[in-house]
């Protein structure tokens, strides 16, 4: 998905965002802001959004020497998401149908996102039990249960923290029902926004059985033309590839063919005219324009 | 009342607004926004924010050569208030307290404003129902209303169309129990965003012993060091000054003497942070500092 001119406010106020997570100082959040609206000016069209971000949040790490400003909402939705493990581990085992229960808590899971300015922070429980039974606007459901017992390789690019949990809880049910189904995990390379990194997967206690493989990508969305070697053999082996999120959805849109599986609650007005649904609809969406 | 490091991108998203006002075409949309980033950029702290709307608005305008992107939305919201004018003038006939109703109808009117980018169109009949009866949340009204018997000249600052019409009802009514008073309104010299332009006030129907004057500012807020001799004139004279809505409050707000009362509703978390109150609160506030 290349970038709308909608776009280009709304990484200033990403830069806020940020900067208010890592200061108080004014002068420096006036700097930031100047700064950020100085690289905006130069962004292109064709660029995808989440190039963008990796030009504006190492900018307000770097002129506030906060690495990670998200750091602190990351460990603590991390821990409250595993707080809920046991109550949404009930709902799975409850359910007559585990994977696509499952698939959806996964959905909404990736409520928890500190990209798109006008989502705020969501109570996990709260947020379940208003929409976990409300239907998927896009449902390719079908079409991925039935692929999954002829797949031998199973791919997940994770998106947020807190998220990656139900991620865990999604992965571990389809692991209990085709046990021989080889899983990986791919996060981000460094920290950006609150996005899931290597030290996150390690947070949401993932059983040995799944591992984790960075993207190589510093954008909080997997480009497959910017990724590792290593993450780009795990991708080409994948049967599926379960791409969680707005920014993997910007990254892999183009590119996607019908083994990706895009996963995901549209937070912002542009993504979800471009996707064709409604702000707040949840999907899972086959990539490959079938 | 300076500008805040918040502000840089709320004129990103100004600059989006009036562009969608003005144009369909992507790129030129895409083109307006990479400008007003590349002014935002060079915007100093020590601005008021309505200096930065005479950058950004005529830029747009000049761009997509619609001079007055708000034109149509001024008009309707006219249209719309005279059609409710009986409404709003049996409102003020039934209260027992007829000047200070129509000053918080005057108050209610200032939320059809199309500058805060979280404000949108208004139902100005359901908007009244809803918070008439709502407290002020800073009232000096009492201050106010005991300067009317002394005072020989009144002075409004309008903000915005539609809004002046309920302006025009305040108006009538002081004018009603004190038929000596020599009232003025003030305009802005040239279109921005919605606000009151001559055209405007005409539309709206004033008596003709109400007369109009421009302030000779191209900013969406009267600044006094910016303003025509003819303004300053008037301004000088005046026993009591009504200064509507958040502009004239951003503009006038560092120099404004006991004089002056602001009237309006918060829509940015800034300003209602700057004033000290919630967004969404209703105010008639006097000036200097007492």
């Amino acid at each position: 998905m290349k970038v709308y001119p909608e776009c280009l406010p709304c990484f200033a106020l990403q830069a806020l965002r940020a900067a208010n997570q890592a200061t108080n100082n004014e002068s420096l959040k006036w700097e930031i802001l100047v700064e950020a609206s100085r690289y905006i000016a130069t962004f292109q069209p064709g660029m995808k959004p989440v190039e963008m971000a990796e030009i504006i949040y190492p900018m307000v790490a770097r002129k506030t020497g906060v690495p990670d400003p998200f750091e602190t909402i990351k460990h603590e939705t991390n821990q409250q998401a595993l707080a809920l493990y046991p109550f949404f581990k009930a709902l799975i085992a409850e359910s007559k149908t585990p994977v696509k229960t499952a698939l959806k808590l996964a959905i909404i899971g990736n409520s928890i996102d500190f990209g798109p300015p006008q989502n705020h922070h969501k109570d996990l429980k709260a947020e379940t039990l208003a929409t976990l039974h409300e239907p998927l606007t896009i449902d390719d459901t079908e079409t991925l249960s039935s692929r999954l017992p002829r797949a031998s390789a199973l791919l997940l690019i994770a998106d947020n923290s807190g998220e990656i949990v139900l991620d865990r809880l999604l992965l571990e049910t389809i692991h209990s029902h085709y046990p021989d189904l080889k899983i990986t995990v791919a996060v981000r390379d460094v920290p950006i926004i609150n996005d899931v990194t290597l030290a996150d997967f390690k947070e949401a206690g993932f059983p040995a059985s799944i591992s984790a493989v960075s993207s190589g990508n510093k954008t909080p969305g997997v480009i497959l033309g910017k990724a590792s070697r290593e993450f780009l053999d795990i991708y080409a082996a994948a049967d599926i590839i379960l791409s969680k999120g707005q920014g993997n959805y910007e990254g892999l849109s183009d590119d996607a063919d019908e083994r990706v599986f895009f996963l995901f609650k549209t937070k912002c007005a542009i993504i979800a005219r471009h996707v064709g649904v409604k702000e707040g609809a949840m999907i899972v969406k086959q990539g490959g324009g079938k």
